[in-house]
């Protein structure tokens, strides 16, 4: 069963699944090496890797009572992500932070506008904002390109030759 | 080295490695999604993620004695999948569970009868069943197509366009 | 916008981002299936995966005085790594090497030296090791073929037909 789907492109499809910041360090160090290769890179955020993409400190716009509660505990903001190893109730990922600056490594905010700047897509899960009760404008609108759901992640994805979910 | 085997198909096969809850639902999710884009559409449970097709509460035929202690903390059953962040001894993912239901989102449970009743392949890894000292009669005979290991795994990835590790 | 780069070969390419034993044991698992089935593998080790191709209790070089706590607890040796979940301070990872003896299961340090024997490629993210202070004297010459970067990682990739981030 071959057809006209199935003719990949130069392109990279990734799933960011995972908020923390290591992961999301590996992901937009992979989409911008992928740009210095003149391949089309699409990032689908969703579940926690949405908190990379919301406005830092926004008050929730959830309705229900557990999703305010969800919304206290899963703090957004691309300066707030923990690490998915040696968190250490924030001790382990401040001095992460502190040996990435001594080295000259770029912060999770830096790569994403680096990574927006040289035209990465941002795609947004619309379906896990519905239901972690995130609203449009709890969200970073100088990087988001599109929400959308897994219909329009297959799609890209499809055409791909390199997938990865993260 | 071109061959018959990299005629890519229209397919879609998934390690599920994770037995937390939202990485589950984020496969299944996926799993779904591509079944009405047509696709053909195959999961390996392994690890943790056996979890997930095993029987509730059914008690262990492990001999080994820390196969038993294993089965103990390692608990089976599309109920009882744990979040992978803020499950907070069972509270942050019982509320997480609350919000689904409050915004009508579909649980685990319910995924894996409609992936199943869509035509998706579930394939669960018979060397971690072994590792484990799970017996096949811990396992859901009404999701399971096959038991099978590594190679049948690489031989549903290598025709499939998108390939992902969750 | 097809080129040469596309077309793909009977090769399969891995990222292991994980650090901890039961997805190391998932990845080498693959990567020996693999050889099996006569592809050719490539393993790129970045962050915690680095740690499986640590040398053990090797001295730190790190200058930074983060750096240097940063490798204290985040030990190398294929011997040290920890379960992803149950690792319970030890006592769970340690139940779980108890039982992969007993079912003459292969530990992560034979899988590595096996996996080596059968031409698997073994790629260190220089990146991460320059962030983390790990210099090349603290790491597994018996194991490493090449120390690289990002764009190393993406032709690998792009030339594979079976791409996973682990």
């Amino acid at each position: 069963m071959e057809n006209e789907n199935l003719k990949t492109e130069d392109k990279i499809t990734l799933i960011v699944f995972s908020g923390d910041l290591d992961k999301l360090l590996a992901a937009l160090n992979i989409a911008v090496g992928s740009t210095t290769l003149q391949k089309q890179v699409s990032l689908f955020f969703t579940f926690w890797g949405l908190n990379a993409l919301r406005k830092t400190g926004k008050a929730s716009k959830a309705k229900h009572i557990l999703q305010k509660i969800f919304k206290l505990i899963n703090k957004g903001g691309s300066n707030n992500l923990p690490l998915s190893k040696f968190h250490f109730a924030g001790g382990g990922t401040w001095a992460m932070k502190q040996v990435m600056k001594a080295v000259n490594m770029q912060s999770v905010e830096e790569m994403l506008k680096l990574a927006k700047s040289l035209g990465v897509k941002f795609i947004a899960c619309s379906m896990t904002m519905d239901a972690l009760g995130i609203a449009q404008e709890d969200m970073r609108e100088d990087l988001i390109d599109e929400y959308a759901g897994v219909v329009t992640y297959l799609t890209e994805a499809e055409k791909s030759n390199i997938n990865l979910f993260i």
